[in-house]
């Protein structure tokens, strides 16, 4: 997803968030970092096992400049998160396929964070709860003040990690395909359309738990969630 | 995004591959992979780089038991890959927001690949072009067969990968919350909504590149394309 239209705003100053690649664009814009982890609805985190790469789907929120994730304290990787071991985090939002009249330029339209870093673990108990509301919140807005508030035992089941959003990058491509100039005579131009198929993501119709009396509505903050 | 209700399909017996949680539900089904592979649009691909860990998001295909990445060879990590490093893929659709009765139990319904293994570069010109094929079809179905072929020039400034599929696992979750029985009294049944809100995917209108000939339709490739 390299492609001369990407926007590029390297947030920080370290060698791997600053990016190589379309460089020209680069920008110091924090609020474009926070719009797409906003955005998003999942993350996916990286970590290294043995030796080796793991990247795992999670959900995750995001207060001020700090990112949050959450999982099981049973869960082997969340321990060794725990111990402060170096993740990275992206959250990409596929915005629309870009159709070039050449294969090479056929690219897609995007927004994408990437943050490295090292999570932090929340014990204190008032601290986790903050966190996990930021991330009920985020999957779920309005969940937090509606659904049952967690338990002592469930609090003590969940590990909650912190991840400073320094050292960020975000790269944002959009608009119509680059193309070659060469690729613009008649020829390939008066007879291969090029364009932006634009990706929606968008909610069905809520379906009610099979063991939900019917007359328990669907509250606002689920019929009217935005897009 | 651990949950009870998760199904797990462990296709391969390496330890790294094996779902340790959720593992009552594993199964050994090839076709699930497949169909999770065939229906993503993008990749997260995770390699470790001095140490740490990255992630990109990524354009892939998929071709029998191999998926395909592709990018410049102008990139420091696609030259690492080249060589070898030890790769993490995962394809991760998002299928709903689960609604439950209680905060701890709010969840995702989600269908998602993960692979392990190393990537192989293709040198051979012909093994190349029949991976940015199926690259190049997986997203953006036709359009291998109606753009412009890449030239050789481009070819050369194009690295293509191959990934095996055998060190495999896919989690799927569909349904309901999975609730505690004491969340299911009056109190809470009867006054809290608890259930999914599907998340769809779709295509909008096309919109034309601006220097395209107004007499250029639509093919039918776009504008039939499967959601």
């Amino acid at each position: 997803m390299t492609d001369q239209a990407v926007t590029v705003k390297a947030l920080s100053p370290t060698p791997r968030s600053t990016v190589r690649r379309g460089k020209d664009r680069a920008q110091t814009d924090r609020a474009a970092l926070h719009a797409v982890l906003d955005a998003g609805l999942i993350c996916h985190l990286a970590f290294v096992a043995d030796g080796a790469p793991v990247v795992i789907p999670t959900g995750y929120g995001r207060d001020g400049d700090t990112l949050y994730v959450h999982g099981s304290t049973g869960a082997a990787h969340l321990r060794a998160l725990a111990a402060g071991a170096p993740v990275c985090v992206n959250v990409t939002l596929l915005d629309g396929v870009v159709y070039s009249r050449a294969v090479f330029h056929l690219s897609v339209n995007y927004r994408s964070a990437t943050i490295h870093g090292q999570t932090k673990a929340l014990n204190d108990r008032d601290e986790k709860l903050a966190a996990l509301r930021v991330i009920t919140d985020h999957l779920a807005p309005g969940t937090w003040d509606y659904a049952r508030d967690p338990s002592r035992q469930e609090l003590a089941k969940t590990a909650v990690l912190a991840l400073d959003l320094t050292e960020a990058a975000v790269k944002i491509r959009t608009g119509p395909p680059i193309e070659d100039p060469e690729d613009l005579v008649p020829e390939l131009n008066g007879t291969r359309w090029a364009g932006v198929l634009p990706v929606h993501r968008s909610w069905g119709s809520p379906v009610a738990c099979p063991e939900l009396p019917s007359d328990v509505d669907v509250p606002e903050h689920i019929t009217g969630r935005p897009v």
